[in-house]
């Protein structure tokens, strides 16, 4: 089989690095270029990379990202990507970004959420990467618009669940997320002295992920994102309740339906997900309990926010994408 | 001043540790005796408390711990205070207790949640111990059974709202603990390794601190706690309904009758409260988000789970009860 | 008593805030006056410290720090205070300074760590405020300049044994230490992602703290930091050799000899110190292990940076300046 | 090629784990068995493996070990590995022993450090499974005595210095280690309230990785291990002085040599490496300062303890043993 070569913009942020890392050991792709907008004069690579993909980082180069490469992964922040994901499409290459760019589809969410991103040509396939879910969308689209980390765990719990309409009444969703989840860029509120020790929500009735949620599960949630003390993985425990008659044997069936043969979302009934149990793979870990007398349920959803949530996920779409065994590289 | 002589049973715990720590510097308390039931031959002290407190833990006695206190701390588990307290009631010592031995009053939930722990003579006067909502209760009580950490942030949180019957509908409380609450003996789900860069769910629909907050808030709710990798402190995000017209200064407004005078509730409204901000201390913050137009509301409380979550509460109870500045020692 | 007015400048960094903790429980010392230089509009206190100080910051002003204020905390980088310190001693306030503005006294030391650091006039009654070895000095000093974090640990342990000539050869100091050392601004050094699950050395042959252990030990030492994922507190490991035929016995003497009457050293023997034995107190412990056969000595240092190695100690020596009990605010 | 079927004892405790999952993607071996001693009833597989390695963990049976597989896999503690290496060894099976059972070779230093454990028959060919610098034995080797990984760290570093001759004088090694080093049984030592915010130094002049340091270099070494709050991996700092004219590149040029062709050996001259560049890898990374006036030099060395200090080298062993790839399955 001929080699795919790939192109990533933006490989020196977490998402970016971690790209490289899953891509250094696929069969069938092959890194053709590498980019950063910020200084790369003396960045001959990244340090926990050496020895495992020794490239060159270049600096950014819209003509270098084109000219060879099959695909590109943008690991940038949303306005760049806006800007250079319709070059790449222009020039036929395949996208897969993993920014927020792309995400939502109406118009008014656009506006509130992403006001500085300017609209897809209407013509342009883009498919919402959800991958386990949108399968069929992704081996034609030529944008795929990964989705958020916190949306990825979210709608994998909850999808099935409406779906069959089993949901009845409020849904909140609360997510606990490492800290990674924010970027590279240093901030106040990511200082390690901030954050040790410590808990803290944001974003209340404000996150535009809820937004993406509500898109996606066409459904009110309400979602409270909050800040743990460690580095890569989050949880989500998911309050709602089913219709009155529901059984623990339908959700389970539901979700056996929906992911029997998938291989990276793990089932585990009231076995409830950690964190520690999916950092540094793909999977997606879904648990459930429910109260049969009162109809209440609660769901815990576990991923690694940068494989699953971020670079794993776009990988797997792109395997989707090309035809490839979707477990390439990410097992 | 006469100084007043206070027992502590369980002085190498956690919570007692705490207790030692802040009754050092009490102006009025002075501690005659510290317990331990384990080996105390070669544990003339405790290493972080040397030059603070330097007595000797002796070893468990019911006799030394009647003799000369007026007051007992109990920082035991619950079969241990269970048996105890009753012996040292009987010599008119008045007893502070940590565990949930004495905290539910139901002989069923009781039966249920604490199978092994006797229950009290009818005539003995017990205060549940949460201080800003017992204080009257507080200053007749023989027995105060100080509240569990996780109820202490609900109960503070919800009761005044539910006293003015501001809720509607479910209430789902999303706790986050720190690893010190599951107490000092090792055990797999608490080793290091196993909670490091991890979260986890336990007891969901079964964790017996639901049934207190049940009990104290005569409603139900869903409760669902969690390991989070800190060591000291405790936040609950507290998802609900507020009747159809409530508005945020009805909220506001409720909150700032039931604390307005009290030195250890602090009101935070939107600003929401973080676990660093009341670790080693005795404060309980109360933070408050309301979506007006479909009445959803998010609380958030945090608190040092070892100080107004245990031992902290424990002495503000002893304050209260003695007659007391209620922050002596506590500030 | 009359009350002692104090001012601080650069309350909200770590150092400032740990300043306002112990200062709002010191018994005879009241802060007038407390700044920022960023924005403070709407800094009415800091969330952590509301109910213990509930004073306003605010904006930087000599005027309002020189006018009232007997002693001022300055807790800056070394360049402010290095241009404010000369300001307020020329208006008769007493100094703690707990930068490293004027700990170096050489002009060549000076000029190679702080070379835009303008000499202090050479009347100036300075002292190296390492409170339990300059006692003397500091009762009269108009300027205490503060030692880091680091040289107060390596200087308690080193001193005694070098005053009695008992080091033998090299001196190796290897040091972990808790992030807020690094202070509050953010960098990606102190991103939380880049210090959790890591470890990391710095400035090898080239931390400035080495220059004041050398300074004050007149001896060279290698001296390594290391960043380690926990937020206060710092521990030192220190190798060298004694004299040929030093005893354990002679050590301990030695040890006993220079602290056996303070308050804040803690002399554990072979009991190692631990960080966690001293967060949040102004104690310094320190432990030794000799292999008689070799003369190999391994002594173990421990403080909290932000207490001992910082605000405490500046408190410490404030008490001892102004003739109050050493203890006063710190217990 | 054809398979090699491997067994692995001990597959639940994180050695044995970190075999799993690292077996699990290697092309040429296959899990055939794996055991442990404790209940393995309901254990199907462990919550990170499924969906990498869904077999089922079996009891201990020493028949069922032998019978199937060309090489087992002993990580176990050093007793159980004892008793069972020599059954293994005749029935043909050759052992990757991850124990300190067969490192060290004297007489005394075993019955000092490892007092119940047997000697082996003298006839046995045991290898020291230092990879790098062991190669040649190891293709022969029945048993290979499997480094701990502490003495990984340091002989990496301190081997080719002491081979060309350019040390001189004391050797002073100070080890930061996570604390999955201590391994899975909790303790109080490794009870999470007692290592998080913590540091503290243990086994002064009396760990027996020192001895086997100290046998391997053929010299005496003072090592200082330190727990630090961190799960994988662990830095070494090494301080020691070198050969007077010893330049820096002479140490550059030795370790060049040594470890140029080397694929896990990554060499950082003063870029120091730091515990995150090496986290779930088989790498070791290397650097180093030099004084050249004085001739003092600090190295730094990381690893992570279960990948290269130990499941990861142990299958680096066995790859060279059985003349695979080096690389294979540790990529």
């Amino acid at each position: 089989m001929a080699e795919i070569l790939v192109g990533i913009a933006g490989a020196t942020g977490y998402g970016g690095q971690e790209l490289l890392r899953l891509l250094s050991r696929h069969a069938h792709a092959r890194i053709c270029v590498a980019m950063a907008s910020g200084k790369t004069e003396n960045l001959r690579t990244l340090p926990a990379l050496t020895g495992l993909w020794d490239g060159a980082i270049s600096a950014f180069s819209i003509d270098a990202l084109a000219r060879d490469a099959a695909a590109v992964f943008l690991a940038l922040p949303e306005n760049a990507s806006a800007d250079i994901a319709p070059q790449l499409l222009e020039r036929q290459v395949r996208v897969f970004d993993l920014s927020g760019s792309f995400r939502l589809r109406g118009a008014e969410a656009r506006q509130r959420w992403y006001p500085k991103t300017p609209a897809l040509a209407d013509d342009v396939l883009v498919a919402y990467g959800l991958t386990e879910r949108r399968r069929s969308e992704l081996r034609t689209a030529r944008l795929v618009a990964c989705p958020g980390c916190y949306p990825t765990a979210a709608l994998l719990a909850l999808e099935p669940l409406a779906a069959a309409d089993l949901l009845d009444g409020d849904v909140f969703i609360d997510a606990k997320s490492g800290i990674s989840g924010a970027g590279k860029t240093p901030s106040e509120r990511t200082h390690f002295s901030e954050c040790h020790g410590n808990v803290s929500a944001y974003g209340v009735f404000s996150h535009r992920h809820a937004a993406e949620i509500e898109q996606e599960l066409s459904r009110q949630v309400t979602f409270v994102p909050h800040l743990v003390p460690l580095d890569r993985g989050l949880l989500e425990t998911i309050y709602t309740r089913v219709r009155p008659g529901t059984s623990l044997t339908a959700i389970a069936d539901t979700f056996e339906q929906a992911y029997g043969d998938d291989p990276f979302v793990r089932l585990r009934g009231n076995a409830l997900p950690e964190i520690q149990h999916v950092v540094y793979t793909n999977f997606c870990d879904i648990g459930w309990n429910l109260d049969s007398d009162t109809g209440r349920l609660v769901l815990v959803v576990c991923l690694d926010n940068l494989v699953k949530g971020a670079a794993g996920q776009a990988l797997q779409n792109f395997n989707v994408a090309f035809g490839l065994d979707e477990r390439e590289g990410l097992v």
